[in-house]
């Protein structure tokens, strides 16, 4: 057996008892965790020292050294949600469905935890507490794969949410962190059929891809979001250009902002002009097709590979579209299936806009900056899922757990 | 483009077109689906008589060869299963949650159609009409690809199925079957990412591993069930041999049949022989461990390797144990999270084996054998999934969905 297939059989066990734990005692180790967390703050600190000053001699950009970055401020902002997330209601045990078969047979589906959840993630340390908390109150143990940068304040962290689950009497291999940050060994995890029950990769577009293409576990796919925004010929142009600014520039780097803009002729004239004007607040390049830079002034051309690009920044490319279905049709061709929006005053176009678009959330008149747990009322969220299977947008608890039905008879056989 | 990726273009685009189809539109489809399979009977076992003559010279077995004979009343069967699942409710388009959020914007979570499936499958050709007709009534195309012995047969059915489809008034790309049998092709559409959108192998381990361990696209496992049946020390005992009876050999080459039948020690020497007894009438064959070898006579001891084996046949492992406790650390060490049950009257403990038992279905007093899509009230499945992601136990029409989230507001950005 493998030091990993060790690990997978010690979170099995810590899994079997997690699922049995009480609410109160998954509340508890959470309150244990978060006060631990502020208690510790030197330890963590420190620890995340070593990270930085590592991370900034292999010469780390400045964004990501921001991510890596631990204050006292961002351990008390971490302590604070994990109490956000024992606010929560646990979403083990409930009923989903019940109801007696022909034969007297009471059948139940009730909400059960999923077991062993593995994520494999990147540079952030505060993902490894989240991802811990949101597991535990789910009820299943964790196996964490952070990356080498994080290393060092990763151990510690790992190490104050151990210390804690063992004083709330709950198994501290219920949170278990790869301390060899290898390749192979996340390429082994990825292969851990029988031990994990379900893998979430949270990072850029190489890792979810590399997880997808090379997983024999069963893997919810999330991140990637390529926007888009449709501006239909009746919309509402203050309206439009507002919900355009919020969803490109509010936050460029995240997932469900907003990467296309895609315009009916018919407004074209009357909304690009304004959004230029708006944008420009943000310095927002704009990446044109042929329509729209007859319209948009000292905008560059697009390149094909501009339309389903994921710019992350404040690039946003632009394209005049004939009808709502030539709409209809880019979206289906560029869209990660993650969140997509049309502003329009035609309630009837509406409708067959988020009947069409096969994305995880479609938005009327609303900003894709929405698809996001908390703002969604889940609470929290483990990440935005792009696939169809189990999860689709994001996941809070409810999510990462699965269910099973329980069948109480009196004797009956099938006839 | 490869071949496949065409189909899976034409699926895509027929999708879309079944994913806006009415229920009508679709009952009519299956109206005509199942009309026209009796009225192409002789064409359709013409060309199952192909395969069955060159099964026969290939030496199949008799079992195998029996799966794959058509007659005039198996047919009429099918047809008959299909009208049967156009009765179902039609489960594309259902609220599932609907809120209005902190700033107004109004939520639904709406069921819909998963888009393009993938069923690889062996050599039984109803699976062929069932697996279509499920996707079809869910509102998804269909790309499927059956084993090699039943090639005209499938080809006969893909054609009636396609004209139907086409004289409802629905693209007959909605249903696709690969006449290429090879294994390169089975392979190709493993890893048909953007265009499958879910892939359920239906079938015998070896092709469900094949199929897991080399897909990229979402799967579903199915199938594999190493179902126990516990007989704890306060059971009936009548009871408790009505059910291991019904259990094992009711129908013994299907994944919810027993395979292991555990025993407390304390009911052990009333129960084993009353259970020889009984299923003698099957000419049943037990494996059992020393202590149940030193209660029952003219038994074989069992192989390490006989708990935690699907015999699907009469054969029946036994094994006896110390406590509630021993049974289900037995029964997370061997079940493949199928089915499994507890016979006995003390509720406390049935709670405590529900509970613990990490399977899709677990019962208390009654057969593994109502693990069934019919026989839980789904109406039909198109599989039995063993994993955790998605869907556990049977598939009915509402496992083959996914949802959406539809966000409707007026004007809302993220502050």
């Amino acid at each position: 057996m493998t030091e990993l297939e060790m690990m997978g059989v010690r979170a099995k066990a810590a899994s079997t008892v997690l699922a049995a734990a009480s609410e109160e005692k998954k509340n508890s180790a959470l309150t244990l965790i978060s006060e631990a967390l502020v208690k510790n703050a030197d330890g963590i600190l420190k620890a995340n020292e070593k990270d930085v000053t590592a991370a900034k001699a292999s010469g780390m950009s400045e964004s990501l050294l921001d991510r890596l970055t631990l204050t006292r401020a961002r351990i008390e902002a971490i302590a604070a949600a994990v109490l956000k997330v024992r606010a929560l209601p646990d979403p083990v045990g409930e009923i989903m469905e019940e109801r007696t078969l022909y034969n007297g047979l009471e059948l139940k589906k009730v909400r059960v935890p999923m077991g062993v959840i593995a994520i494999i993630y990147e540079s952030r340390p505060n993902v490894t507490v989240d991802s811990a908390v949101l597991c535990l109150k789910a009820g299943s143990a964790v196996m964490l794969r952070g990356g080498k940068e994080t290393i060092n304040s990763n151990i510690e962290l790992e190490r104050v949410m151990r210390k804690a689950l063992s004083d709330a009497g709950l198994p501290e291999d219920a949170v278990q962190l790869l301390h060899d940050t290898s390749r192979e060994r996340a390429s082994e995890l990825m292969k851990m059929r029988g031990y994990v029950d379900l893998l979430i990769p949270r990072g850029g577009k190489g890792l979810i891809d590399n997880v997808v293409l090379n997983s024999t576990v069963p893997v919810i796919e999330t991140g990637t979001g390529v926007c888009h925004v449709y501006v239909a010929e009746s919309a509402n142009v203050d309206m439009a250009v507002n919900i355009i600014f919020n969803a490109k520039t509010q936050r460029p780097s995240v997932c469900n902002a907003a990467e296309t803009l895609l315009v009916h002729k018919n407004i074209a004239d009357r909304l690009l002009p304004a959004v230029q004007k708006k944008l420009a607040e943000k310095n927002v390049e704009f990446r044109c097709d042929g329509a729209s830079l007859g319209i948009m002034k000292n905008v560059s051309e697009a390149q094909a590979s501009d339309f389903g690009r994921e710019f992350l920044a404040q690039i946003l490319a632009v394209k005049v579209v004939a009808s709502t279905d030539e709409a209809i049709e880019h979206i289906a061709r560029y869209s990660t299936k993650h969140s997509d929006c049309i502003v329009t005053e035609d309630k009837a176009e509406a409708e067959r806009f988020t009947a069409s678009v096969d994305s995880a959330v479609v938005y009327v008149n609303a900003s894709t900056r929405f698809t996001d747990g908390e703002e969604m009322g889940f609470g929290a969220e483990i990440g935005i899922s792009t696939q169809k299977l189990h999860a689709r947008g994001p996941m809070g608890l409810r999510e990462i757990c699965t269910y099973k039905y329980i069948v109480n008879g009196n004797g009956q056989v099938r006839g």
